[in-house]
């Protein structure tokens, strides 16, 4: 069961935007399993792709393609990632937007293949054309829901969030889908995420939005350090509000900024509440750092340490795991008579050990939550930087050592 | 159980070296808890210590004595680690070492403290204080094996090793007792070591041999990538023997070297085959990487990759997760069209996906043995480097959640 998370929030329409979902069966039976999403002309659009050097076929015909054309289709499958498969994986992928352009009276170019699934398999090809017909005849503008559930793989809820925003007088209308159950699943091709709007944005104004959003967002989520060959994260602004164009010098580009963070925020934090196994919300802080990258190596240190993490699973307060954990980061000359360590508001770790005043009865009560802050102080600097993960229980060995047996 | 290991070894006595292990009752009742190693006079001793930033009290005290003055005995004491005790615990250690070096008539600063066990809590010294005179009293130069299994905490058996070597026409004895259950547990104060034989070696080249020695061994083995506060690694020549002093330019050095290099990477193994819940003993071989950094770098990401992991603990052959771990080491440049993986001799990568005549049976093959070889060759220069490690199973996250409550 997620954490703190029970269903979709209700999904907005976006001028510009039109979605079909389809049963193409290309693994799953008697499921939607492949998304159209159309794009209003000049639209603009801009994205992040996984840095995994085994990086999956859509992922390079996707960043081809976009690098030529404006895309006017997203297309998305589940069930099969289209990964490990070479040249003919390329092949495949290229086909189908061929297919799809020669369809809808676009160039092969304006379209974008993303896909999410098993690795290693040939895409089917033949079903994913069979259905192109019927998705393009039931493009709709409130398909979103839908999308967020055809999308899914190993998730066990659909994950959206919509929200309005007020720039320059125009109220810009933002939503957007993602699926992943956790950050955790290389060969079931991990995370996607679309968010469209319907604000005027420049180009490179736009990308710049999307490349510090996904920094603040879904690169601050880790269940296990795993990432994946097909990570995409696309951002879409139709225009089709009528807005001024907003450019980098726009007055009102930071309020389009925050927006995004806040939409990919809000996604991240969605595909870690339903990683597998997980049964605990974790946020670690790290503050008083003397920068971002001391902060941040620290922070991942402490997230992905399974002796931390299955302590949080027992929802035991063992200090001595975080304490050894920040003590074996690697951050230069660290002087551990400076550090402070809370749970929640309990402070259990200080002058160079245990805190006089911590009672065991306290960290329980902490480590009893569902939702659980790890807070760091290092009493050096002024940066903060904060990342959110997971617990490790043995659901997640479960899951994971049975799947594909 | 562990993997591949069910019995303690014939452990040889080492002049020069008597060991005593009694009942303290330091947090066990009815087992051996402390062990008192004496050192011939003129023995030479160097040692390696965890680079964790909060390194335990003993740790602290170990090092400052080691490097006064010759140590002559070494105490050591596993149930409570004096770890995040702050200057209390450092006081603990001091006075432990002073009351054993008036009842033995050395100086406090001949005696370096080691413990292992729960994190946080005092050392009761006066638990440990009272068994020094039976502890005195029952030195023996046949006391290894007993001491094996005095040092052990989790550990499901006691690991030991020796060996004698023809040095300059002298025959050197040694022997290597260690403890550990996987490198696993920061609160357990996971790793100790110590390693005596009866050789005389000049004290730079005695530390600059277990140096190199611990690189290539106790440092080559990780279960989950977590260290400890208290780790520690000792070698002792007491020059017994009768052998000419070895030094570093010494024609018996390298072969030396290599026996000590040999009796820990065995140790270094057996902590490992005991590894908590692990069910496989696994090899990560990178091959043809441009230089040992590269290849290390790469050969930890595998070993830490949870995916990875939980696939071999399932017999899964399931080289995607192989595939994924490799492309995101964040290798410089690397080429994904000139590796080749395979699982022992079997190849499952080449090309830049899946090895066109692999066949799954091939590698399932592989992967039901109970010790599996993954080799990945990266096709860029002549750097090869291994490290071991093993499985992620469900009882790890058990024994790890459970443990403490």
């Amino acid at each position: 069961m997620p954490v703190g998370y029970s269903e979709l929030a209700e999904l907005l329409s976006v001028d510009g935007v039109r979605l079909a979902s389809v049963a193409a069966g290309i693994r799953y039976r008697d499921r939607d399993d492949l998304v159209l999403m159309e794009l209003a002309e000049n639209s603009q659009c801009a994205a992040v792709f996984t840095r995994n050097a085994f990086c999956a076929a859509p992922v390079l015909v996707a960043r081809q393609h976009l690098s030529r054309q404006a895309p006017r289709f997203l297309l998305i499958n589940s069930g099969n990632a289209n990964a490990g498969t070479g040249e003919t994986g390329i092949e495949d992928a290229r086909q189908s937007c061929a297919a799809l352009a020669g369809k809808a009276g676009c160039s092969a170019e304006q379209v974008l293949p993303f896909s999410t699934g098993v690795i290693g398999e040939r895409l089917p090809v033949d079903r994913v054309e069979a259905v192109f017909d019927k998705a393009l005849a039931g493009l709709s503008s409130d398909g979103w829901r839908r999308a967020a559930h055809a999308i899914m793989t190993t998730d066990t809820l659909a994950k959206g969030v919509s929200k309005t925003v007020e720039i320059a007088g125009t109220t810009i209308t933002m939503t957007g889908i993602a699926k992943g159950a956790g950050m955790i699943r290389p060969d079931m091709a991990t995370m996607l995420a679309y968010v469209a709007c319907d604000a005027s944005v420049e180009a490179v104004a736009l990308q710049q939005c999307l490349d510090q959003s996904v920094q603040r967002s879904f690169n601050r989520i880790t269940v296990d350090g795993d990432t994946s060959t097909n990570d995409a994260c696309v951002l879409v602004a139709t225009g089709a509000s009528g807005s001024p164009l907003i450019d980098a010098a726009h007055a009102g580009y930071p309020a389009f900024c925050k927006a995004v963070t806040d939409v990919c925020e809000r996604l991240a934090q969605l595909l870690l509440r339903d990683a597998e196994g997980a049964t605990k919300f974790v946020t670690v802080r790290i503050e008083s750092g003397r920068n971002a990258a001391e902060c941040l190596q620290l922070a991942y240190t402490v997230a992905h340490s399974p002796l931390v993490k299955t302590a949080l699973f027992a929802s035991d307060p063992n200090w001595g795991r975080i304490l050894a954990a920040v003590g074996r980061a690697g951050i230069d000359g660290l002087d551990i008579n400076r550090i402070r360590i809370f749970l929640g508001d309990v402070c259990i770790v200080r002058d160079g050990g245990k805190a006089d005043d911590y009672r065991e009865r306290d960290g329980q009560d902490v480590m009893q939550r569902e939702e659980i802050l790890i807070r760091i102080q290092l009493g050096r600097g002024d940066a903060i930087e904060q990342i959110w993960t997971c617990d490790l229980s043995d659901e997640y060995v479960r899951i994971n050592a049975e799947y594909r047996s």
